[in-house]
């Protein structure tokens, strides 16, 4: 002990809030660490959609406060896939807890890779578990809240070298014949469809953007700054919130009209 | 600085809690203020519902905690619409922080009204955003959070006359041939269909009280003082728990039975 | 007053989060008890679904922190119910509140048993209410804080013997025939369906076990110690995380592939 305490776990997972799952695991927290406070980022990730809570928690990870980041999309719960605790950024700002499935590397690479890292291993650490399959309650809601009482992470496990650490697999776009091949990386609640492109990767295409996806599909997006400039109808290219382009409508859903699904390959060139 | 500090945010959105929207703001709120709670109201107000955020902060202010409320409904985000902040009560003991679009109005007033009102053009207090349609976590959430760290409202930005403010619509129940002509205001989880009707306007009207809404549907409620009154089927009228008429039945939903939706006119006479 | 503070409330209802409902829980409790912290359990409960409330409090009663319990499932709300308050475990560890139909009683259970209960009869400890239709509010959240301001259990109303408190109903597995008729007590969101089965009742079954259920479904399933072992499409019984067997596939829903329901008996023998 005697190591630093830390006041908020950052929480994501694919519990959903239908069942007590995410309540579980806050109350574990809250009961080991009564200090500390969970903030919860989501527990919507689709079951077992390592991927979308990789982009989900890497498009959260700038703005979480400083603490312990929990998140647990576990298919694998209960096999050899390691568990784990990495430290990242600097002076160990963010200790991130969870599987080490490429959920988490993302983020880590986000804040500045890997310092430190521990396979969880200690059970002095974890809870006495009825069954293997609840890590989030029996593994990674105990190791988080030890960390927020000063607990180090060497005691936590064995060492393990964080390039051995599984990487994540984030989508990056191609230019191909003249056309930017990308992939639609998430429609929200709002049905914009955020594309894995860069505003400086479509200078050259000029103000309208041929887009097509499917076996046949296509529009031309207007590239605009807002919702709110467009007209009743008209396809929009805006930079969101996250600095990529996205598919848009003002007031409706692009993903809904269009029918754009988050995997999607969708190509642009100029119009 | 110097001003008092707030401890609770009461945070109300149409973010849903798919997405991470709402945690990346509780998370901004939590690294700006880290001594305040958020406090969720609802994030599942429908995409863009300007009106039913509207009606349900106001069902929900005289309750919340002293502080900052923090409400976002926001479809011009990006647009001309002006970020504000509000501060109401006595002793400006609530301010709430949101677009003026409505949102806010109807709860503002509940608490007392306007006493001083800012736009929110400080980017001082606000984040550097990559693109300009997360308001919610670029301007909303650290001005809430400044605001709870003592930091007075003119600094925020430009003064605003309260009078100018965009006023909220909740949409009144009239008389018109003998009969009530009323509204649907919100159908809730368990499918109780509330009216903008208050319990004194329908007292000349007796036991029993003809509904008719739709083209041509209609049903006879009973004035019943809750639901276990009720035998099985039987539609009734009740006082709700803001002290308005909601058709209901006793454990089953009168909406979907009734085939009433938000926004439906309901005309009441005598029976 | 001057008795124990007390600093969670953990708490579990059916009003889910599209409504403003929990949120305005939540902030009754903090009005009241500002250094409390609530803990939400799940608000997921299917509307007056009693049994599904029960069950969701007794898997998670264990892991819950000390402090007050507030779970509120309640289609009797307004009428004869009892709402009541309920100490429980060693030296009170734990306080229930909510109402008397069955909800409480299996995690009383677990934890101990019922010390002392009171009926909430004493207004001083409530909200003034415009209707009588939301406890939660009114009754359930200001007696929950009032109990962690450190107010006594005598305070808040009429002492109630507790052998008179309404038993939950989880129903058992009985053998019949050399077979074990079981039950599925709960579907959670990866699709597993959790039987009233412990591991020991099914050691005479050997290693592969025959389920029928419906009126001509059946299966054979293998036991393991957790999905990963499952060859795809493969149905395995587990002992899942609350020490109970659970009907499992790897990484998709097995109530979705087998149409199990809650509720549903199945029957369990030899293969």
């Amino acid at each position: 002990m005697g190591g630093r305490l830390r006041h908020t776990v950052s929480f994501l997972s694919d519990y959903g809030l239908d069942d007590e799952f995410a309540g579980v695991v806050r109350s574990v927290v809250r009961s080991v660490a009564p200090h500390a406070t969970v903030v919860d980022i989501t527990h919507g990730i689709a079951p077992h959609d390592v991927r979308a809570g990789a982009l989900a928690l890497v498009r959260a990870v700038q703005y979480l406060a400083p603490g312990v980041v929990l998140a647990v999309v576990d298919p694998g719960v209960g096999t050899g896939r390691r568990a784990v605790a990495v430290s990242a950024g600097e002076d160990d700002e963010a200790v991130f807890v969870g599987p080490d499935n490429g959920l988490l590397a993302p983020a880590v690479a986000m804040v500045g890779g890997a310092v430190r890292a521990v396979e969880l291993t200690n059970p002095a650490f974890q809870l006495v578990a009825p069954g293997p399959t609840f890590a989030g309650r029996d593994v990674f809601a105990p190791v988080a809240a030890h960390l927020c009482n000063g607990v180090e992470l060497g005691e936590l496990g064995e060492p393990v070298d964080p390039l051995t650490l599984l990487p994540g697999v984030v989508p990056l776009s191609r230019s191909e014949e003249g056309r930017l091949v990308a992939e639609v990386l998430w429609v929200d609640r709002f049905g914009n469809a955020q594309l894995n492109v860069g505003p400086e990767q479509v200078e050259d295409l000029g103000d309208r953007v041929a887009l097509r996806w499917g076996s046949d599909k296509a529009r031309t997006a207007r590239r605009a700054t807002t919702y709110g400039e467009l007209h009743v109808g008209e396809v929009g290219l805006v930079v969101d919130s996250y600095g990529l382009l996205s598919v848009v409508l003002d007031r409706r859903s692009a993903a809904d009209e269009l029918r754009l699904n988050t995997g999607d390959a969708v190509t642009l060139e100029a119009s």
